[in-house]
């Protein structure tokens, strides 16, 4: 059935994957190493530009920071799907690290990462999703994009 | 004897490990893919609460922060032991991510984060306890703590 | 011929390698796993000094940071050749974290980490030195120095 795959589920929700966004310097979406994929980090782009910019706790609230992670989340996969044809070909979710742009006293960086980590939990399963992660306040990020974030995946062999 | 086991070595030392840390949000403690653990960014908890709250640099000293770090350890330990029934199942302890809370000017990262290494060196033994590392300055951390830790650990197959 | 080898590539360059750099403190270079190298986090040492401290952004301009970038990541491959003997074991640079110490508003952290960046893909060539990487803004760094790069390595079997 069509809600059987991550796209499908993706479409379900109302959202859809963005092209495969470019790299801004010189670097590569993602490296694989044997099963292990290694995702650059990424932004939230749409329609070609990088949108929710600020700091988490001085320009830009929880609300609009979890709808940057999720957009970030949906890049980064189109960078997967784009190297590996199907989100299906995803065997885990490993790893997230969740670097939200963030006034010294923001505290609330988790409640921002729930924002990619739940859209993963949709629509790969609880069982393939769920991930470990760390969510973490930077001082500073490129553009004065509000999230960023890299990824390790694994692969079907 | 009792001091072969990373276990009785904790003991020896007077520590013991928490109860495994219920993650605050939507993610789980750690990733195994084949014999590589990924675990999630800890914090310093103690009797079910985080403590260890503030800045190096401007409301915690080092010392304070070297307690801090090695606490975070202990989660992070009770979580993979969690996960792996026996400490002895780490072959090798592979790379520290040490993310100390800062102010703008606090540059001794590496004496706070050595509360964290000293003890894996100690209860591993150097051999299989040194590990790489880094030991960086971070804009804000979840719930104010002053140190979280994600590490990579090699298990026996 | 000379230019085969990455280390030809680098004297090519008018660049060679620093001593490889003592750990500041209780960690190690690197970790391998199979074939993964996890190099630890690097700084801009040379002839023995950690030179390039300050702030992009408020100490220190863009073209600075990337000579430090570039710096950081000759310390980084003096490590990974004293444990491999040869650049040449490297099969594929897979990821950097380039952590670059950044006033709050700096946005340029992609541009500083090319420093780092072009100096591997012009030693090891596009198909083998292209990578992933996220280059983010840090609170603080240790020392005080204006870059900070870890990374993680595939070696030849």
């Amino acid at each position: 059935m069509s809600a059987s795959t991550p796209e499908a589920r993706l479409e379900a929700m109302g959202l859809s994957l963005p092209p495969p966004p470019e790299a801004v310097a010189n670097y590569i979406g993602l490296r694989i190493v044997d099963t292990i994929a290694f995702v650059s980090g990424h932004g939230p782009v749409e329609g070609g530009q990088l949108i929710y910019r600020g700091k988490l706790g001085q320009d830009v609230d929880v609300e609009t920071g979890q709808k940057a992670a999720q957009l970030v989340m949906l890049n980064l996969l189109a960078t997967l799907k784009a190297e590996t044809g199907e989100l299906d070909r995803v065997e885990n979710v490993v790893k997230l690290l969740v670097m939200v742009n963030s006034a010294p006293d923001f505290a609330e960086q988790p409640v921002v990462a729930n924002g990619a980590s739940d859209l993963l939990v949709e629509i790969f399963g609880s069982e393939r999703g769920k991930h470990a992660r760390s969510a973490v306040g930077m001082g500073a990020l490129p553009f004065g994009i509000s999230v960023e974030i890299e990824g390790i995946f694994e692969l079907r062999a």
